[in-house]
């Protein structure tokens, strides 16, 4: 047996127990009530990360909420590798539907599960226990690793440019590595080598200055859950394309290859509907599921509200209502034009004299990964080992921006590792990561540090 | 000048302050945590009535709220007047656009303001106060009056009908009397000839056993917000029609002299838009907005919820959705037909695999009155007299079941004599009622029944 595999292996139980403790810290970065437990989740991190040898751990306040930085630097001519995660987590709601407190980590079918297991703590602490296997075992670090911990990216990481471009210099390395993503399926390591962008918005209507009597009124004038629902259904024809003018000029179209090897994966619709919980596959005239989520762009309604809401009955006309709306981009769409045709789209929906109002919330860019670069090979080789089946390169539906925006502004590639699993619940209640795979992944990442410390490296 | 005006004018201030303190009961029938509330304001009307000379009053309680009866009985060979009306009010969310508190009943601008000012206790009250002028000025009341004040208006009057049934012999009556609708404008008295029927749902849609992450799914599974919104969009064309197949079968069609005579009211679009807040006057094409209200059929939302609902972003696919949806109806539309080309409709927009669930709440047979009866112009008389203008017939674009109901099981003809104005908020936050109508409502009341005091009738 490995010693890297033996002390992982042995350590678990501990490895657990620590993350555990993290993910008690209820990190919301989206909800203003948990500004300070962002604080605090950024603390428990930067405290856990002086334990083990980093010669340089600090906590980089931003205007919103702070994001840990850590340096281990010992492997002079060796490559650096950028360690990119984030500790703050999504909103809870609604909270009836956990089976267990979303803080209050709990094990149970192999499973453990919190608000954060799979998104992203637990993911971006099995680097950090990567890096403790290896000190252990190797008596130091093979590489040198700097480590950038964000605390704002389920609310946009609108601040993570400005340290990027702020700390260029400690930032510099090699490749970007990110555990953020899911394998394909229980048991068969996955890269992922592209991530759709997203745009979001918030919709207001207003038809009048107040709620009016829907018997004393209806059928004269303008009811905003209406009008709401009219335009909302206007963003998609009855193929399932979105029929927003020119929303598709921009996508980039599959090459038959692409198409081919995304049908050769073992994709079962039957698994798919057990593990997402989705009644039916539905989408996009023409395109498999797997074509939709990694090819297609979409767009979806996520949240929707007006008028009255309890239980029973009120005979009224809404005068208000809004809904959020978002985007998923992929090549070479981009956030700002999606925004203009979605005003552009919504004022020719609106009657006249009638309101619309439109926010726009975060952004992405989507992104495609340089598969040429030798780090992706290294990187198939290690998953192969710890989990002894080979990887295979997967698309993402969903969007880590820094993903994309560290590609351009680095030229350096970036090495998508993810070990959550497709039924992770990671937006929903129930969020869980595999204990399976949190031990196979930290020997992944073990090997892979390991087998990059094989490469030199010429610095400028 | 008049006695009655006189002791009417004098006891003003008395009358207002006493429905102010039934206005403090916050009886709202449709929340089951107002039930006590419900049956304290029964209470305090059966109190009340017992100081002013009935020979008997009586709370009958249902399976739901009770309802107050009462009778004074003291001019044989007189005809006896049935006075309906509600003590039970509308929900007041949102709370946050109320001016005074809606239980706090508010004088300012010459308007009493609180939930229930107009709709329907304030109403009521008048006849109250017109019998107690009557009795004060007369010695006597002239005419024989019953009155049934029921606690359910709000929500459906699930058991009125069955009270009718039990108290058949009590509640018999030659004319019914009913205040609970609008005068046409400020200063010209109005009797509502036409009233719509209602037909109220909710329709719940399911898409998967739990929210889904929308990067992870977006495009590839359904959305309930989003066959929502498309099934909502469906049941309206492009000219304001209801699109629901058949749905116009059963519409009387309206008289060119009906039409005529409804395009001579002094209507005006910029008051219309002043009074109701509403930004534009918005309906089916080829009708103007009084014959929108009054003779056709509309369909509203009345509300609409899901998915993430807070303030921000969350990037989340709901699994569950949900709206209130009602249609006014028209002579001779039914409920019970409106409500299986509603679920037949809804079956077809709804995709398949998805779960749409519709659920029928109350609803109410439109009314036509028969102006033909010389009630009718007795009650023309005593409103000129009041007001010193000629009364004119309206329609009422609301829904009263009672009044269809009542009108079928017994045959006699029905009074809506209302004293409300089209601005008066009877179903939205800061509701009221002018005082100047209180007043002249009162008189305009205690004449109509001291002209009936006049008729003699021959009881089988």
């Amino acid at each position: 047996v490995e010693p890297l595999q033996q002390f992982i292996n042995r350590e678990q139980a501990r490895f657990l127990a620590e993350v555990s403790e993290w993910l008690r810290i209820p990190s919301i970065s989206s909800l203003p009530d948990h500004r300070e437990d962002v604080a605090r989740s950024a603390q428990f991190l930067a405290q856990h990360l002086e334990t083990l040898g980093a010669d340089k751990v600090e906590i980089w306040p931003t205007p919103g909420h702070p994001a840990v930085f850590a340096t281990w630097k010992h492997a002079p001519g060796k490559p650096t590798v950028l360690v990119y995660g984030h500790h703050d987590v999504q909103p809870v709601d609604p909270l009836a539907q956990w089976t267990s407190p979303p803080f209050e980590a709990t094990l149970r079918d192999g499973r453990l599960y919190a608000r954060g297991s799979v998104d992203d703590k637990g993911q971006l602490f099995m680097h950090v226990k990567a890096i403790e296997a290896l000190i252990h075992c190797l008596g130091r670090l093979p590489i040198n690793v700097s480590m950038i911990v964000e605390g704002e990216e389920e609310s946009g990481s609108e601040n993570l440019m400005g340290l990027f471009h702020e700390h260029a210099r400690e930032l510099q390395a090699d490749v970007v590595c990110v555990s953020d993503t899911d394998m394909f399926q229980p048991g068969l390591p996955s890269i992922c080598i592209g991530m759709r962008g997203l745009a979001y918005f918030e919709i207001k209507v207003q038809t009048a200055s107040g709620d009016l009597h829907s018997g004393t009124f209806g059928g004269a004038v303008p009811n905003a859950t209406i009008v709401l629902s009219r335009i909302l259904a206007s963003l998609h024809d009855a193929q399932g394309r979105v029929s927003m003018d020119g929303f598709y000029d921009d996508v980039r179209p599959a090459s038959a290859q692409e198409r081919a090897e995304i049908r050769k994966l073992p994709f079962d619709s039957k698994v798919f509907r057990e593990q997402s919980g989705a009644f039916v596959e539905l989408g996009e005239a023409g395109f498999t599921t797997l074509e939709r989520l990694w090819l297609r762009p979409s767009c979806d309604i996520n949240g929707l509200s007006g008028g009255f809401q309890g239980a029973g009955a009120k005979t009224v006309i809404p005068n208000v209502a809004s809904a959020k709306v978002s985007f998923r981009l992929v090549a070479n769409q981009s956030p700002q034009r999606v925004e203009q045709l979605f005003r552009d789209h919504v004022a020719r929906a609106c009657p006249a004299g009638v309101q619309a109002e439109i926010m726009a919330f975060h952004s992405a860019l989507p992104y495609h990964a340089p598969t040429q670069q030798p780090v992706f090979e290294l990187a198939r080789t290690a998953l192969a080992r710890a989990f002894g089946r080979p990887a295979v390169y997967v698309g993402e539906g969903g969007s880590i921006p820094f993903v994309r925006e560290i590609g351009d502004a680095t030229g350096k590639p970036c090495l998508l590792l993810g070990f959550g699993l497709p039924d992770g619940n990671s937006h929903a209640p129930n969020e869980w990561i595999s204990i399976e795979n949190f031990a196979k992944g930290i020997e992944s990442l073990a090997y892979l540090y390991q087998d990059m410390g094989r490469i030199e490296v010429a610095r400028s």
